[in-house]
């Protein structure tokens, strides 16, 4: 039985792949994150619906994401 | 009379189907879940609406959940 | 005066159908739930919006709930 | 001054028209309701966007509720 | 400066139009509510998006509730 | 570091400008507001999508707000 | 492991890009904010779908936050 933010623990300081409820998805480095699943990411690659961006550091509030996995 | 929470225990280390409210289906194995229906799952296959992934270990939140059956 | 959680109750290990907010019908044996209106169910059939499909067992997000009623 | 659960309290084992979210509305007798306004009607007729149901006895869950009415 | 519920004291049993999420609006004498601005009306005349109805008292769930205004 | 509710408190009786999750505006003086930023303005004018109005006093229920701004 | 609370201190009173749920982006000078992620903005632009605005000072309510970036 392994908890998620065990998971999260496990992934700080390694690239993950971040799917928000608008179908964005946020590549970068997981350097932090907090009990309500907020999270902060470095040198973030953000694939949008039209257009991706380079974003650096990003601050996610955690009620917008759907998932999160190791890239 | 069984817990929501019991069936998840049941099937702990067994693949299950996820439907999230996006409509895509994860299925793999689950190996984790908190008290929210955050959810941990390995060896994951994403079916979405347009195009399937492999994701590997993913972390799930809870609030995206609509159902969860043994796959 | 009848309280809801009464109606699940006189409702377990009987046939009920479950209407949710994408309009999905899940009409199965209630086997559980929680406080939360979570709830677990057998012998599922899903009727959607383009596809009906045999489940077996699920469980379904409170959350997600419109209406329960004895099928 | 007159406070809402009062209202519904009036109304119990009387006809009212239910006004949920997704513009379904659910005619029957109230026979039951929680502090959250889940409710629980008897004899209830469904008048949907495309076709209208026979549902006898539903449990409906407060959130998906816009408003309640004497019918 | 004034609290949004004493606005609504000084409103009871007088005219008020109430806009909801979905774009209805409700004008009716406030009658009563509660700290989680579900409210009681009556003479209720809704003004839909398609279609007017008489529906004399109503309690409105306050999550529906955009804006009250004197009428 | 300035509180919100501090930009609140300083722009009492002053006109501001307020977007809803609707895209309506609403400009006028707040003449108060509560700790969910429920709100109060007077001398309301509404710029919606379609049409616009004169209100007069208008309570706001927090959770549609999107930003406040002086107007 | 960085908390995301101890990134918008460290940003404060810098230039921030902010993106909302309704994808509209405001990018302002970062004043304040408090545990809800509720936020104070000054000299904002407003780069919104069909329009921009110059906006000044702006509060704006943390549940339409989608992520928060040094700009």
């Amino acid at each position: 039985m392994i908890m998620p933010m065990k998971i999260l623990e496990e992934n700080l300081n390694k690239k993950v792949s971040l799917l928000l409820k608008d179908n964005r998805i946020l590549e970068g480095i997981l350097t932090g994150y907090d009990e309500y699943m907020n999270m902060v990411m470095d040198s973030v690659d953000e694939i949008g619906n039209d257009v991706n961006k380079k974003l650096g550091t990003v601050i996610i509030r955690g009620s917008n994401v759907v998932r999160i996995s190791p890239a």
